[in-house]
């Protein structure tokens, strides 16, 4: 940290399939980690002290009741619209008001990405918000944008996308020039569909980039650039996929090792490798999921966040308010 | 086989990484496996006869000498137009001149679409063809399509995708009332973009198909489907991502193998359960990849494909041939 300012970020304690214990908890160890960082929970207040009380009172913690909340199966617009008492949108009033700076939540990304719209705001000169996420891969993370707010794309808003990512790989990734490329259905120069191509041709242009072309699916788990960019649709489909492979292979180990005495000799054998690995490929290292494009430090945990996932998303919105990433954006695109 | 005739498929011996050795030794498994079945194999003589003078000569296999080739970074349209004496172009005017029946190729996929349209010819009342392919899944095979012929589709494309996957997982692939899924950005019914909530609101109307609504990218892998409809650019990044990860995994487990004595036994315990895993995932038994909506029985294999892939996809065109699936297609469209 640069000085010695003090970093407010709002926690929507209610967000996540482990709300508010996780959450809570995550809370906890930021504020033992970073002592510049203060939280606000906001949330059904009787069951968030429920759970505080497990742990030693901290004084960058505070409460901010709130009696509803957001689920995941509600549209998004709607619920963020009509529900003004919810966890998630009292913790991103304060965004916009200034109370805080940053905002973090495990809730419906649906929900998010329309707060961030509709509450938060969006930066001026940006047409659509990108969620980005960083991915563990082979040779160096990547990060990925957009994975899920803007569901089509004009080759404009990619652009935009190109610029956001560039700027999010250096200041917060510490990538020094980074490389950036565009998902596509194959790396020739025909590939495509006409968005994509029309993408190419302005990002191509635009001076300031690291731009490399196209980069194609079976590319993106050896981490062939440092920011990859899609539509929301497809970045969705790649996410998902890689998502379901991993949790499926592990199912599928799991019981053919219960199966056999040798594979149960086999994997205590291979623990270390398996650890080694596993570890290599947590997401939860890897922190929180920023929405770029809002006028402010709005960041997404997974769904299925424990606490060191919350941990690694307040750390993300940490970095990205010192960095000031909002403004930054701003500059670069304006 | 239903009666005696035989069934004559044309085979690209020029096409593919291991070409034309690897589809040589193919044709004549195949002709083993099959004696209803007669290959012309397409391409340079010299080389293909001194690639079958390593095995017993079988009167099933005849040679067409051509002269010239496709290769992979060709603009396919324009190569197919062209190189009027291709391996690849002589193969198809067989299946076009009646001469043959079905068409089998390793070659460069663009081509093989381009001249699936151009040469071979569309079925009437089909606007665009697709590429399917049997993916191997855990609770059952799943057949995906389009993963790369026509890369942006209209509502009524998808559609007709339906219709063909439908057919060939029913006739083909003996699935008895296949259930069909559109692949999506999530399951939800507000998910999906203009052309898949368009696609949705077809299908559903659409009489006698098993349509089940929308899969995600990580229920593919579970085989949440028997059928899952998509577009070209779609289909490829989620084929693409399917294949990066496994490659990925298995050179990092090598690399780690490697480096460990602990890992190196326990992997000798676990070979049982590799050996196991790799045969289920094992693409090469699951044939070739058909090209739906065109007049014939056009099989494309890949690119990496050695002789049992290429057995298989002579075994796909055979199947299609023999339960007339192009006339099956084109009396469900119209």
């Amino acid at each position: 940290m640069a000085n010695n300012k003090k970093i407010t970020i709002a926690v929507d304690a209610m967000g996540g399939d482990n709300a508010p214990g996780e959450i809570c908890k995550g809370a906890i160890e930021a504020c033992k980690k970073f002592s510049d960082v203060e939280i606000i929970l906001t949330g059904d207040e009787f069951k968030i002290q429920s759970c505080l009380k497990n742990f030693k009172i901290s004084p960058q913690i505070r409460v901010v009741h709130t009696t509803e909340i957001i689920q995941p199966d509600e549209h998004p617009a709607l619920a963020i619209r009509k529900k003004k008492d919810s966890s998630m949108r009292v913790a991103m009033e304060m965004v916009r008001s200034g109370e805080a700076q940053g905002f973090v939540s495990a809730g419906s990304t649906g929900a998010i990405v329309a707060g961030g719209v509709l509450i938060v705001g969006r930066l001026s000169g940006i047409d659509r918000p990108a969620l980005g996420v960083p991915l563990p891969t082979i040779e160096r993370p990547s990060f990925m944008l957009d994975v899920g707010a803007t569901v089509r794309c004009t080759p404009n808003n990619l652009l935009q996308f190109a610029l956001m990512g560039n700027i999010y790989s250096r200041k917060i990734l510490k990538v020094q020039n980074p490389e950036i490329k565009l998902l596509s259905n194959g790396t020739e120069n025909i590939k495509g569909d006409d968005t994509v191509l029309g993408a190419k041709e302005l990002i191509r242009k635009r001076e300031n980039l690291n731009f490399q072309g196209y980069i194609e699916g079976n590319d993106i788990v050896w981490g062939r650039a440092d920011v990859i960019v899609c539509d929301g649709f497809n970045g969705n489909i790649a996410l998902k996929m890689g998502e379901g492979i991993m949790q499926g292979l592990k199912s599928l180990l799991t019981d053919e090792v219960k199966q056999s005495l040798m594979a149960r000799l086999g994997i205590l054998f291979m623990s270390g490798v398996v650890k080694k690995l596993w570890t290599r490929f947590n997401y939860e290292k890897y922190g929180g999921t920023p929405l770029l494009g809002v006028n402010g430090a709005v960041i997404k945990a997974h769904g299925r966040s424990k606490s060191p996932a919350i941990v690694s998303a307040i750390s993300a919105a940490r970095d990205f308010i010192d960095e000031d990433g909002a403004e930054q954006i701003s500059d670069d695109i304006n």
